[in-house]
């Protein structure tokens, strides 16, 4: 049996990993972290998304970042930013960025790895359509997977070799919708927005902006629910 | 002003850390972890540490490493095993091993330097009187700084290097206390043990015997408060 630790934010891109890494005939772990997001909507779709697609262990591990601050996705007191589509990824890495926080999220994907017989970490890390984030770089994975090697148990007396899987991080948001729809993920269950009100999605955050233009890309029809927030019925 | 954190468990090796970080001129923010240990005593002995030493900023983050287990530090139905002192450090890894704790550990200590503009983690790991722990050893350090200056936004906008002190890596437990006796630390206030009975140092795992054998190295009087499981007042 080939097991697998799945980090799985509730999300797009987390939700089309997990597909994948069952597609290839792991057993999973879908891990899930109350970070102190100001989106803990992501949490019950995780939990949605996992039990879909038949996950049975799916921890969500509490680790309170906004003991930490320095992000408008865990500090209430910064706005969250919108950009024009052609900005995302090309301007400063934006304050949504949670310093380490992919670090430290893998970091106890390891330790679950370890706990649990598992070798391979799957990370739904994106360096294409994204904010330009360091912690979703080829560079970063790389380097964690190095440090995995060293920095265990396992390593070091049973020669194992961990290794981190970032099936998405070369495609774009269409290429990876139409991947995940094919593996029959439904997205209706996911959710990616930064801002949401009262649980459906803003509309206007980059992750949002994202999502909706690669559904649009994709030719795949968009299962958002959006906010209301301008007596559009969230078409805009 | 030269900003640093360091990683405070409220054990013999930190409190040193700590001292020496100080003597070396920097403004420190201490981060203990309140993650499911068994020996939660320490967080009151990081907390009276961290007052001695002046430090203001001391901040202590929860993370529940008790939902990954796979350790007798994180798991009350495990056993703390005791060894005989000549034999710690020689055979296999033992159950007190958290699974990728120093990595989650870090990778926190880096997201809080980050917030705060410290360049400068210290971190008490030993690789000569301790339990063979993977994540105590030069190798893991160096992995993990590698790490740390591809995954920021500080390291990829900014050019910032991140820095991980471990001074105490190649020092004996008997070098460690004569150093931090030098620079005034109290070690009546530090707490090592992984099995407090009624908030005193059993006397028999592993920590509590490399720290007695490191005070009767140093010539310097052992302060521990030894609980009496035996009936001979803590002496054996």
């Amino acid at each position: 049996m080939k097991r697998a630790i799945v980090m799985l934010s509730g999300g797009l891109d987390s939700a089309t990993v997990l597909a994948i890494a069952r597609s290839e005939g792991y057993t999973v772990s879908a891990l899930s972290f109350d970070y102190g997001q100001r989106h803990k909507d992501e949490l019950a779709a995780a939990a949605r998304v996992a039990e879909h697609q038949g996950v049975t262990d799916h921890r969500v591990v509490r680790i309170d970042l906004s003991a930490i601050g320095g992000s408008s996705l865990t500090d209430p007191s910064l706005a969250v930013p919108t950009h024009a589509p052609t900005e995302i990824g090309r301007g400063p890495i934006p304050t949504t960025y949670v310093p380490a926080r992919n670090t430290v999220f893998l970091s106890i994907a390891l330790g679950l790895a370890e706990a649990t017989g598992a070798r391979d970490l799957f990370f739904g890390a994106n360096a294409l359509d994204y904010s330009g984030y360091p912690d979703c770089r080829p560079e970063f994975v790389a380097a964690f997977e190095a440090l995995a090697n060293v920095a265990t148990r396992d390593a070091v007396e049973k020669g194992a070799r961990f290794k981190v899987h970032a099936p998405l991080i070369a495609l774009t948001k269409a290429e990876i919708i139409t991947r995940g729809t094919a593996l029959g993920v439904d997205y209706g269950m996911t959710h990616s927005c930064y801002a949401p009100i009262a649980a459906n999605a803003c509309g206007r955050c980059d992750s949002c902006v994202l999502r909706a233009r690669g559904f649009v890309d994709a030719g795949v029809p968009d299962p958002t629910v959006y906010a209301d927030v301008d007596g559009s019925n969230g078409k805009r």
